[in-house]
């Protein structure tokens, strides 16, 4: 799909395609559809990033709190989105030993408790060891920090989803 | 569920039971949680009415592209939510006679090709008659206009999302 093609996407087809580039946020995707014509995909990549920004602090915590616990409830049931899935099965959360599994179950537990949203981390630029790290250190943060960090993170992402659902050779110039 | 046990739910139990209020976005009742505690359950409805006001106008459109035609392809592929399903059909949309659906289509399709968001109702305060009637009036409507006139109807379906969620005899005083 060239960006031609996307810019002549109807808002549906658009939101269809687009609508989880930010976790169980198809707003992001249907409010940025107000900004084409795009001249590249990473046009569209600003506009959500903009997008995001322009979010009250409680609608960037609301961001997070879309996001699923890494190695969490959602994956052990089979209820993560597909790209979830992919990037959690793709950093090995899904073969953890019983300790792992343990310690970032508590872990997770700990982050959620001190800041009222979920550790999210792009888990396509990390593997096991990075992300236990990670979590055990972004644990000591200020909470506008993590915040800030969580939508950093939100947005990276957003970035490779994007990349994964157009060919960047074609659209990405 | 009383006001009281409404401010105790953790995050993930408050957007698992209000994150349909607004229809497919989670965003917002995990946006208005950072906003607890609550008095009532018309402070939780305040809540969300500010956070939705306090969005760009893309994102007030991105909120009315979140939601379904009436009489549309979700309703006819069993793709609704359990929310919207249950309105459509107290509305009688998906009981309608062959030349009122295709009435309502084409006039769904030209309200979207007007204003490049869905016809937006709160079916359960109207019938079949006054729909198709709003429906072919609003397509006359101004741009902007019919985008705050889409939103409040999204506060209305959101507020009776809101009581048949709790009860209102306990959490609305």
């Amino acid at each position: 799909m060239d960006i031609a093609a996307v810019n002549a996407l109807p808002y549906e087809e658009f939101v269809n395609i687009f609508g989880n580039v930010v976790e169980k946020c198809p707003i992001v995707a249907a409010a940025v559809w107000s900004r084409r014509p795009f001249v590249s995909l990473t046009a569209v990549e600003a506009a959500i990033s903009d997008f995001i920004d322009a979010l009250p602090e409680s609608g960037k915590e609301g961001i997070l709190r879309c996001h699923p616990d890494l190695a969490g409830r959602d994956l052990q049931s089979g209820t993560l989105t597909r790209e979830s899935r992919e990037e959690q099965a793709g950093a090995g959360m899904d073969a953890l030993s019983s300790p792992e599994a343990s310690r970032i179950a508590r872990l997770n537990d700990d982050y959620k408790e001190r800041f009222g949203f979920p550790f999210v981390i792009c888990a396509r630029m990390n593997d096991k060891a990075s992300i236990l790290l990670q979590l055990s250190e972004r644990c000591q943060n200020e909470r506008a920090v993590e915040r800030a960090r969580g939508i950093e993170e939100v947005k990276k992402i957003c970035r490779l989803r994007l990349q994964g659902l157009v060919l960047t050779d074609a659209t990405n110039k």
